[in-house]
């Protein structure tokens, strides 16, 4: 996982860690509702998922009874209750902040729309990328300094970063200004930000240094 | 985050959470070495990371004393140790599998090299992309079929899975039988893998679904 700076605002009593394991949830029930499953148990999505059954039952007692005792969980229900608990019964706009390999994959990404996101914009301050076409998308990448203009045109209040590291904090602090409230951040960097803006770091060698800690003491 | 497979086979005793913390506060050294300091403390790097400076010390008391009392901790030390410990004293090779948007984005990523790691080796099943070479690297796109001979004649032991969910699961099976060990998972599905085989997931929705329960219940 990785740090974020919810704690100061927290909306809810509900732990963070609980809140950030909602989404996981999510994602096993649509697996299972796609395989046709409509009924299912804490036992099962713990061994699916790796977590402790009483793990899933204590963190979904946070938000009312769902299954009923003996009879398990009704999988479609539980599914548009997480949805509505982590609002994305509804489509976010995002903007993606850099064009480069990586804001292009995003861009072509097609998981998000599924579960609850659309990319809406696209900007780069790179001159020559700027008026380019995404293929396979309505998407035309802007230049920064339209960012403020399109964000509050397009209600625009998430953003993915997928700048260098080196321009990360400059770019966030033009996010900020433009009242973005929520940032993916895929630059391998802490950024700052008002306390009342989220954020969430993807970093791969976050994830893969966890793992060596645990190759480098198992014996082959 | 992201639930992992890991706690069935641990090679310490200590928690897995505290583990995934330490590439974190590698990465805050790191940049603060790069920034020209020599020393921090833990109330320092608690506030630039969001995490108290209680648990930071516990953390880091696991593996050992660091820091003096009241002289805080040698910044390019504790970078060398929390290195060693997590193994990315050495570069591991690593597999790309798969090469749409995703995977030739991680193949073009600069910020493996200087943290532990290298791709070695880019596969797809997609005749029409392989023996492509990648722009700007050493690499050429190898078929699945060669997977296992380059895997071991590389000393390759962690892949990064860049295919669509759907083949997610055989690919895996793959990946499994040519003796990979750590699989970084970006289909946003979960795998299957035996308990001796180490996985993260990235997945940037999980992260985005994290921050709108937070969105949702914050006015504006």
């Amino acid at each position: 996982m990785v740090v974020q700076k919810v704690a100061s605002h927290m909306p809810t009593d509900i732990p963070d860690i609980v809140i950030g394991r909602l989404p996981i949830y999510l994602r096993a029930l649509t697996q299972l509702l796609n395989a046709g499953r409509t009924v299912t148990s804490s036992r099962e999505l713990g061994e699916y998922l790796g977590i402790s059954s009483a793990q899933i039952r204590k963190d979904l007692s946070h938000f009312g009874g769902f299954g009923k005792q003996g009879t398990g969980y009704d999988v479609a229900v539980l599914r548009d209750k997480l949805q509505q608990i982590l609002h994305v019964d509804r489509q976010w706009p995002m903007a993606i902040v850099g064009a480069g390999d990586l804001g292009r994959a995003l861009a072509h990404y097609r998981g998000f729309e599924s579960r609850g996101f659309r990319v809406a914009a696209v900007f780069d301050n790179d001159e020559r990328k700027v008026g380019q076409s995404l293929a396979d998308t309505e998407l035309v990448i802007e230049p920064m300094r339209r960012f403020k203009e399109v964000v509050q045109a397009n209600g625009i209040e998430i953003a993915m970063l997928a700048v260098p590291a080196e321009h990360a904090q400059s770019v966030t602090d033009q996010l900020v200004d433009a009242c973005i409230r929520a940032i993916l951040n895929y630059a391998p960097i802490n950024i700052i930000v008002p306390s009342n803006v989220y954020v969430q770091y993807i970093d791969p060698v976050i994830e893969l240094q966890h793992m060596t800690f645990y190759l480098g003491h198992q014996p082959k």
